[in-house]
């Protein structure tokens, strides 16, 4: 099973993944609790702005929230290229950090500068060495092995309407998509498992994350849902046929809803409350 | 199972049951079956107008539409009132339609009205006797026993978001959503189905329909697509607790996602395309 991988290629370190729009004014439950796994007042924090076509105002807003919240430091860190993605100096940042955080913007630009390069490698190196990884919208969708490229939601599912791209691969076995309800984008995580039923799908709304924790589960924190689409009881798809129908067919998926205080066992392959598996 | 109240209650004609904005303009795939089922150029169709706020408007846009596509003859009928509705001459055009087809707007409107009145009488009494009855958007979701009043797409889905109400009963076992991709409804047809786990959920996009046949079947007609909501497999969901978490939780639901050339089958509670069951 790939959904395995995980835990093969899986976080050492936990994962923060948002599903964007996350509070950053008020009780801020998602950012504190990153800022705590990252170490809290000893955290150095990197805050990694690739994604976004307004690097210094991003950055310098997390940087803010990080610092209100509590963290030791912050530096946003603008990777634009693969020459800089290359540097070792710049790598070195990622290195001594105890926490890297993926600001929101457009999830291809991440895959596109960061993939294969120096930075990538730290990046996963860090993860793998327990260091608190964070990423919100695309920041969030860029973490997967493969990820959603784009896709329109709000609109009966098509077939092929959704672009797959590979991710930065920190967390395998799982596709994430962002903005789920707000965007309606049931339909795009539909197809997307369609193609790919050997991984798990994960729709986070916003202001809402799944916490990776090392011993392989996902907790929920935030005010939405999480939807997970799990295709492996999936009984027929036109996903991979040539026939001439351009919409969607797919039978037999499996459904979970899971609101903060639920969760999902990769390991069981099931969703969890406290206190019961279902 | 309350499924099978369909083929109980169900129609001993045809029921088409549009998710809004069909095609009027072009070719019309929906309208016209509409009206070849209603008998084509022998058909008599009453169109009511309750649930809209122009019916003259709305009410003379499908007379033309039906008429270009062959109808014999087409009769606008606006009942506003239960004083009209419970009027035997107002029944009395309803026992003489070879179709029936409700225009959209408010839900609650058609219920209000027409509940427990002879002309809700007279139309299941219509469809047992093998009359077409059709409904697009409000006029689709009105023809559930129950059927979704209200509650918000495009948003987190909560327990208590979805607003329900009693249909006119028409068809059984299901409860119909519509606008269904377009208005990102999933998380209110989850609400709704976890409420109510003996109904079928069955969300219908814009521009398509669900063809409901004497036989105990649906097929799907039109370019979106239909998608079906089983909830005799849900493993858990807050749904009915005093807990205060405002989200819905709901595990192990099963999904099909259904376009023209599929179906479904009330008898064997399985999904179908053309040769074969899944």
């Amino acid at each position: 099973m790939a959904v395995n991988g995980l835990l093969q290629k899986g976080p050492g370190g936990p994962l923060v993944l948002i599903g964007g729009a996350e509070d950053k004014d008020g009780e801020c439950r998602i950012l504190r609790e990153f800022v705590r796994l990252a170490g809290g007042e000893r955290a150095s924090i990197v805050v990694i702005t690739t994604a976004t076509r307004l690097p210094g105002e991003v950055g310098e807003a997390y940087r803010r929230v990080f610092l209100r919240l509590g963290a030791g430091e912050v530096l946003p860190v603008h990777l634009d290229s693969r020459e800089k993605a290359g540097d070792p100096c710049h790598a070195a940042f990622l290195q001594r950090a105890t926490g890297i955080f993926f600001t929101g913007g457009d999830q291809l630009r991440i895959s596109r500068v960061l993939g294969g390069t120096l930075s990538e490698r730290s990046l996963k190196a860090a993860s793998l060495g327990g260091v608190a990884i964070g990423g919100t919208s695309a920041g969030a969708a860029a973490m997967g092995e493969i990820m959603i490229a784009g896709g329109r939601g709000g609109r009966s599912p098509g077939k092929n309407t959704v672009k797959m791209a590979p991710g930065l691969g920190v967390i395998g076995g799982v596709v994430i998509d962002q903005h789920f309800a707000q965007r309606g984008r049931i339909g795009r995580l539909l197809a997307a498992v369609a193609h790919n039923p050997h991984v798990l799908g994960i729709g986070i709304d916003e202001d809402t994350a799944i916490i990776v924790t090392p011993d392989g589960r996902f907790n929920v924190l935030g005010s939405g849902t999480v939807t997970v689409v799990d295709g492996r009881t999936i009984t027929h798809t036109n996903a991979s046929d040539l026939h001439p129908q351009p919409m969607l067919a797919l039978t037999g998926a499996t459904l979970h809803v899971l609101p903060q205080g639920y969760g999902y066992d990769f390991k069981s392959q099931k969703p969890y409350s406290p206190g019961s598996s279902f």
